[in-house]
């Protein structure tokens, strides 16, 4: 007996090649991907380039974070204002802890910060629900009372605050023990089972849209909390931009899908239920962090 | 004002250097680490020298797997013949998806499977629960009725069947389309955010106790569904070995902390109540696969 690796765990988040199989057998309902794929262009929303935070690493690659200012408007702001100051640029990767998080920042802890930020930083760790349109999931929650989304954003709710959660690539800020010793400055991407407890104890800023694995794929560190060794080599960040900031026609365009259009329901519905070919038994349910609102990167 | 990266992100799963510090303040609760530093020797279990697989990789790594032969015995035997048989030997990773899975097996899929293999192997996606002592987690999952712990694997159940839950380093089975078609010569391992929805669709028979960075760190692979390109490096297996088939002296011994024991369920409190110095808000609970029973290696 020989064994097809290309079939195996077929079912996977964007898996367009589904489609095409699918219409063979009409009678069966959307595959998640399916409905994606035929989702109108009015259910995705542009992240702004205000918004768009573009990291291009020694290494030739290019993480691409969207900033949620709706969550942390300080901590962007400073982000914002450490990238146009230029303070990225040479800064390296740190840290690189298994299932867990990838970290960089200034490793000399010497390095200045620049004019107009705001310190120390208030603890933006959650916001009030009022002004929020949240879709709930309506699925059970270890952590929270409600798990959501918000336009393109993954949220927890006790009914009065609201905070992003803490799923695989959302992007947090480092502190030490002070709750406002954060400025943006030190910034962490989730690389593992989402570590959802540290919600509401820490800032999320954001999410990786794109080239997450040219972090996930590092090596990781051998000293306590997955720490570089001193001396060993860093990846280096060599450039950080924000994308408002460069000719138009240079800049990337990402959109989110949106939990305000009904086919973001038919979505969360089909990721709950699977029933392609290689599902036996549907969950049912299904968790926020694998309802992680789908990405696409529009022609330039 | 300057960040002290070392001190960032502190609440790690073993953090035993946590210890020295909480000392000096004897009026906290315990941490988890502590729980766990201070458990005596019967709150651990060994894992027995038959169900040790230990994969050596031709980059000099070796991963270390428990394997579950309470919930896949067929899989497990045949996991067993396959080794013996030197099956693995020469096999190769073909796959590597972000946030998803790392895959090995036969890239050619002509490599003839040895004697003494039950095929098509039965769909073992679960097994009744009774038999089974279940210590419930004791928090909502959106998963599963029920998730706990049956001595050092993490657990759900319908209150009829049970099943080992789809976390981060768990091993599964792949297969094709069809529930007999996963015979255990093509494995995987969790890399990502628990995709739950696999568990009853395929057989989980393991947990990655070491060495997973050898795994984890690898180059995404770029091609659909995370394979490698044809023709791409592809990391070899160069040696698979059950412990018990080694000399007495050069068995390596790994322990689970066992649910049975007290302590495990005073480490499960405080993991899902987070006090220490970097904690301001215990989430007040934890899911499943934040709450892996901790392994450790014991001297040979």
């Amino acid at each position: 007996m020989t064994i097809a690796p290309r079939h195996i765990l077929s079912a996977l988040p964007l898996l367009f090649a589904a489609t095409a199989f699918a219409q063979t057998a009409p009678a069966k309902p959307k595959t998640s991907a399916e409905i994606l794929a035929a989702a109108p262009a009015s259910a995705w929303k542009a992240v702004p380039d205000e918004d768009l935070l573009l990291l291009d690493l020694d290494s030739g690659a290019r993480v691409v974070i969207a900033l949620a200012p709706d969550f942390a408007p300080v901590h962007v702001a400073n982000i914002r204002a450490l990238t146009r100051a230029g303070w990225f640029a040479g800064i390296t990767v740190n840290r690189v802890q298994d299932n867990y998080v990838v970290q960089w920042g200034d490793a000399t802890e010497t390095k200045p910060l620049p004019a107009g930020m705001v310190t120390p930083t208030p603890a933006e760790y959650e916001r009030s629900l009022a002004g929020l349109t949240l879709r709930p999931l309506g699925y059970r929650d270890a952590y929270a009372e409600t798990t959501g989304h918000v336009g393109g954003w993954p949220v927890a709710s006790d009914g009065k605050a609201a905070w992003l959660t803490h799923c695989y690539g959302m992007v947090g800020v480092g502190r030490g023990m002070a709750p406002d010793t954060g400025s943006g400055a030190e910034l962490y991407t989730v690389t593992g089972h989402a570590p959802r407890h540290l919600e509401r104890n820490i800032a999320a800023v954001g999410r990786v849209l794109d080239g997450i694995e040219a972090l996930t794929a590092l090596p990781r560190g051998t000293e306590a909390l997955g720490f570089y060794k001193e001396g060993a080599p860093r990846p280096a960040i060599v450039r950080a931009t924000i994308a408002a900031d460069l000719p138009a026609a240079q800049r990337p365009h990402y959109q989110l899908f949106d939990s305000a259009s009904p086919a973001f329901g038919e979505w969360v519905t089909a990721r709950a239920n699977r029933k392609d070919d290689f599902f036996i038994r549907p969950a049912g349910a299904v968790d926020i962090c694998n309802a992680m609102p789908p990405v696409r990167k529009m022609p330039a």
